[in-house]
């Protein structure tokens, strides 16, 4: 007989599964970004979560099984913020960089998911490194058609496509690639790293070194 | 008695096994970026070298040090390529083109190079991920001197002392993303590759949307 069964069946049973679950993910995101995934131990999962190690594999499976619904997790919720900072009715620099502000925005505040997600899932490899490969595909996608717009609407339409989903890899790669510096900057702050990244790619180095500045027009 | 004690003795021994080396790791690189790491067999590296298996241990040693080696021989190769091209007489944007031009025809050159260097080493991790990051650092160094370099000379070395580096690692993952999403679009030429960032980083999409494209002032 375990504890459950003490408790009130059916709807009252519910949310503390759920729960349980949610401090699962939690401390294992917190474990595995400190470790990496080898290195981490369920035993430690289970402390840092207090929950029992039997309860964790009921729940949510073995270690591979846990590290797999973190980075669908923690992969949902950066794609969801960066989504949720796009406004489609905005002019394209303002939807750039929303989302740019978004993005690292989570990387301030959700630190330990992207060391999970852009550290840890790809030295993992196999299913893992996939799931990444089409998260980062979704995202360059989603710059794409952004370039595609932005350039159909002021003529450049033919270009835009074909360059298109190549420079957007390349800012995704670009803004990725300064979330990982800042990991090691944690003095810059998220607001500073999106500015720099919309200089950049919006500006561009020849405006820059002009003494150009670009700022939301809010 | 091998073969090697009927040949002469001291120098005219030393070539065959410079070249023996190099074409264990020429084999080496090929079948790591065709497998991985893990799933590479030092059996069809042997097949494929023409080497034999104790040779390559003698020569080279584990496949992990033989690992290693790829990795330091292709790094040295790829900045040593990139250095080439970086004629610090020329104007910020021309060394910028030279730069991108010679990074982008290693990887079209180098495509297994560039396939181990940046796919495989950081799924192995460990040692050869602290390379990798090694190397990056290195580039991002390499670039950020650019960017203070031009910035002083039009009289924003502040600025760009400030955020030089950040450019420099959004700049650096901005190429290596689109270098990685070029190996899957083949029919994409370097020279139209290295013009994409060009133009990205040095006009930016602002001006590219106005229709705006950099050219190489040759």
């Amino acid at each position: 007989m375990s504890e459950e069964d003490q408790r009130p069946p059916e709807r009252a049973r519910r949310l503390p599964r759920a729960v349980r679950e949610r401090q699962i993910l939690d401390a294992a995101v917190q474990v595995f970004s400190r470790h990496g995934y080898h290195a981490a131990s369920m035993d430690e999962i289970s402390d840092v979560a207090g929950v029992s190690k039997p309860m964790i594999y009921t729940y949510l499976g073995s270690k591979e099984d846990l590290f797999g619904a973190c980075i669908r997790r923690e992969a949902t919720r950066l794609l969801e913020a960066i989504q949720a900072g796009v406004q489609p009715d905005l002019p394209p620099d303002m939807q750039l960089w929303h989302g740019l502000r978004s993005f690292y925005r989570f990387v301030a505040e959700y630190r330990e998911s992207w060391t999970v997600l852009h550290r840890q899932a790809l030295t993992v490899g196999g299913a893992f490194a996939a799931e990444i490969t089409d998260m980062r595909a979704r995202a360059i996608q989603l710059v794409a058609a952004l370039v595609v717009s932005a350039g159909t609407r002021k003529g450049v339409g033919e270009q835009a496509e074909f360059s298109g989903e190549g420079l957007a890899a390349s800012l995704v790669g670009g803004a990725e690639s300064l979330a990982d510096w800042a990991l090691d900057h944690p003095d810059i702050s998220d607001g500073v790293l999106a500015s720099w990244l919309m200089n950049l790619v919006w500006l561009g180095f020849n405006d820059l070194i002009e003494g150009a500045v670009w700022k939301p027009s809010e």
